[in-house]
């Protein structure tokens, strides 16, 4: 795999429910983009996220940040680009570029993750979860961002 | 306690993410009020909703129905009057209705629950629990509040 | 187009933020997914509903009614079916099923909608908009599908 | 008005809809929460943000980020505080700390605002504006509060 093919490639459609007073969708709306876009390169490494969890390992959010450039509208096609960039026994890191339907960029987006248990408290990632991922790995900052 | 008086209040201000680009709140935006309605009048009875949870005991929604009579927007200052009119040990009735500021009727609702298990199956509640929320349920329909 | 053609079909997975503690989707998250439902049967009409939004028509739900028979759960992929049952130039009112991957059916649902222009006026729909959507209206109900 | 006085104070109240899986408040939840903190805060000065509005005048977020330090669940009551850090014709920024019921510090944010029209582009905040929000301005970052 490539760098470039380590980024996982989404398309996200904007709901009207996103959407805000001023016409465009909400900053919170985002959010559940990212995780969709973590959900599939995880499911790409070959165990869906959900599978994890009923092992009982669990990816909370424990910052954040993004950049709003442009604005996305209802019904706009975006392509949402995750790549993990981070990732030890104790904590992973995504990074994220939101695309318009003309290439774009609209947002930018890190989240950092540590990795619990189901009781919430900080665990381990165990090793063949953490071989599963560590492919997925990006190395090198892709051009562009 | 009064017919009346089991009618719980609740003050809902209208958020800015709640609202589409119609500039009104969004029909999904309502369904949390409601939710907040019965862990207000849940919570009156003497043992909160967090509570039952931790015991094991669920009120998932099985049914809904709203009718939107006048749209509301942000930054209004809602009445939410929520009123528990059918309660058996296997499921349970709540009927609400919203006022805006002025006083003129904006929402009506109801929403009916079953009453589940930790693991999502049917289970029937304990007679304590029962007999906390007895003495919550409306018999009769009040006139126009 | 016969009857069955003209239920629209639409897939959603279920995503992570739209779950609850009780680990299923929370009954507020279907409303987005019905709105996506009534856009892509829209759109397949010929005209998008973000054009007709911006040529001054707005379709605000004015009732809803929902039966939840069974949960769904994050990263299930539902088929959402649409269906236009009535269409006058001042209502209209969609019906929708929601089946689990394995063909269950989870979710029962019905919207009803008004016609108004941008300051939320009552209005009607304009003959060629009518005109457009009246093929889409399905006036039989279609077996369990 | 003290640097602290500067400091405005909401309490909010964790909703049940607003958790995920994990039984904690979902990561997205945390930003309409923050636009509350930044409605009571501009409220105060003199005139509701949904006034601003009115006249053509938005605060659409440019970029955030957040630090979630402590989770939070359902019904817990959260003191919210939002200071107006730096304010000039084109640009506002808030900063936010969530504490728990028991003063435990739970989230750190901060965003970013571009001054727009009903059109969405750039302009500047009339004299006006600027001169009720003035006041707010926190010059000094306040001690752990």
């Amino acid at each position: 795999m490539t760098e470039n093919e380590k980024s996982c490639r989404t398309t996200i459609t904007v709901r009207y429910a996103e959407c805000d007073p001023m016409g465009i969708a909400h900053h919170s709306s985002y959010l559940p983009w990212l995780e969709i876009g973590r959900t599939d390169l995880i499911a790409r490494a070959g165990r869906p996220y959900r599978e994890l969890e009923r092992e009982g390992i669990f990816l909370p959010v424990v910052s954040l940040s993004l950049e709003y450039r442009r604005p996305v509208r209802y019904d706009d096609r975006l392509l949402l680009t995750t790549r993990l960039v981070i990732l030890s026994p104790v904590r992973a890191e995504f990074r994220y570029r939101i695309l318009g339907a003309d290439g774009t960029e609209c947002t930018r987006a890190v989240t950092r993750h540590a990795v619990t248990g189901r009781d919430g408290r900080v665990t381990r990632m165990p090793d063949p979860v953490l071989a599963l991922l560590k492919p997925q790995v990006c190395h090198e900052n892709p051009p562009l961002e």
